[in-house]
């Protein structure tokens, strides 16, 4: 039976984390949200966050459903989906490390969120555009660096080798990893424009997740929707660094 | 052996979710960074966090070194000792609910944290004091609300009953949950002066943890520390609501 994707429909956001390891894995999924007719759509979406009886009703999108079991936050997803999916460490020790990693990535994204809403999620951006200079300034100079020089860290330093993050083959964290490369690269160009070079080992990993056959499909695919300014990886210039 | 707690000394911040449970089940844990002599003190957890050569190297305190297994972040952490403890639900789908949940808290308590630091954690909180009451009033408004209405309806629809977060008996959610209500009502004591009345199942659940022999014994003992302005549950009374 197929996994059921539940996320917002027109954003990348934290639903992506998910559709890469379905994807790179050719998983059977339905991107419910997306789908339309019966059984699809938001509105599909939201009466099961909204139930009044059901035991099972998560916060926030994005949750999975498989069968009748529903599982929510990304970092809880992919560690049920990773061993499915065949893209977790096998060794119990790893897949805690794994999971521990995404959550430092969880972390991240939040802060990625933060730089265009630093007051409140229910302002508009425009409202709240001077904090976000100063969010995405200090984002820009502590803590990029301190997040990619981490996972760059983790990179060299794991004993299987700098090709991965965790243990000696392509696991969820390496595709997470990817989709922060990529999602930075869009959001700031300029402050990501030495990146690298003094990230080789992501630069290597980013390189080597695009080029997965599953993967270089789906980014071509119009399953893949662009970035845009309505997801947690926005472009506005203003929030980048100066050229 | 004994369970080693890694976590900033003189604040309860996140280190307090696994210290709950380490102490409602009577776990024989040191906690380091608060020992003295050999092999204790905040250098050593620094040391560990620095290596330029170990694996496992986490992103940040709390973590946890079981043996030579090291585990990082609250929620992973609290994943693996759960069962360990007596603290999860025995059945897998409920594990991962449990997951989800303390993945819902911990994204809440990054929001508690940035009421205080909404443009930077490297700036002092007197120099964003300003964008700390908008992110406050925000916080107030409109998140407290969503996240307690949330934890209030995953009780009462508990299908084994209203005591507990997950399952038909004490979990660590319910004891981080009793956390945030502490945390909350020392912060936000005017935001929060109603809300026994509001969430009935989340103080009657705080209730009944601060009454179990072993937390009740850990509250009034030196190991609990005070909160204070250097955690992450502070209380400066310009930024609660008005009485």
């Amino acid at each position: 039976m197929a996994f059921k994707l539940y996320y917002w429909d027109g954003i990348q956001g934290r639903g992506e984390f998910i559709r890469l390891a379905l994807e790179d894995a050719g998983a059977d999924y339905i991107d419910v949200a997306r789908m339309s007719g019966k059984g699809g759509g938001t509105d599909t979406m939201l009466e099961i966050m909204g139930s009044r009886s059901e035991a099972e009703i998560p916060f926030a999108p994005p949750f999975l459903q498989d069968g009748d079991l529903v599982i929510s936050h990304v970092a809880n997803i992919l560690f049920y989906l990773g061993p499915k999916l065949g893209l977790a460490p096998q060794q119990d020790r790893l897949r805690y490390r794994a999971n521990g990693l995404q959550l430092t990535i969880t972390d991240f994204v939040a802060e990625v969120h933060d730089t265009h809403h630093p007051i409140s999620t229910s302002l508009y951006y425009e409202d709240q555009k001077t904090e976000a200079k100063a969010r995405s300034a200090a984002f820009i100079k502590d803590r990029i660096p301190k997040f990619l020089g981490y996972f760059e860290r983790v990179l060299q330093q794991n004993p299987f080798g700098a090709s991965h993050m965790v243990g000696n083959s392509l696991s969820y964290v390496d595709l997470s990893l990817f989709q922060i490369i990529e999602g930075l690269t869009y959001a700031f160009p300029n402050a990501m424009r030495d990146h690298e070079r003094q990230y080789p080992g992501q630069a290597a990993l980013h390189a080597s997740v695009r080029s997965r056959p599953n993967i270089a499909g789906y980014l071509s695919s119009p399953r893949r929707l662009a970035f845009n300014e309505d997801g947690i990886f926005r472009h506005y210039s203003e929030l980048d660094a100066v050229r």
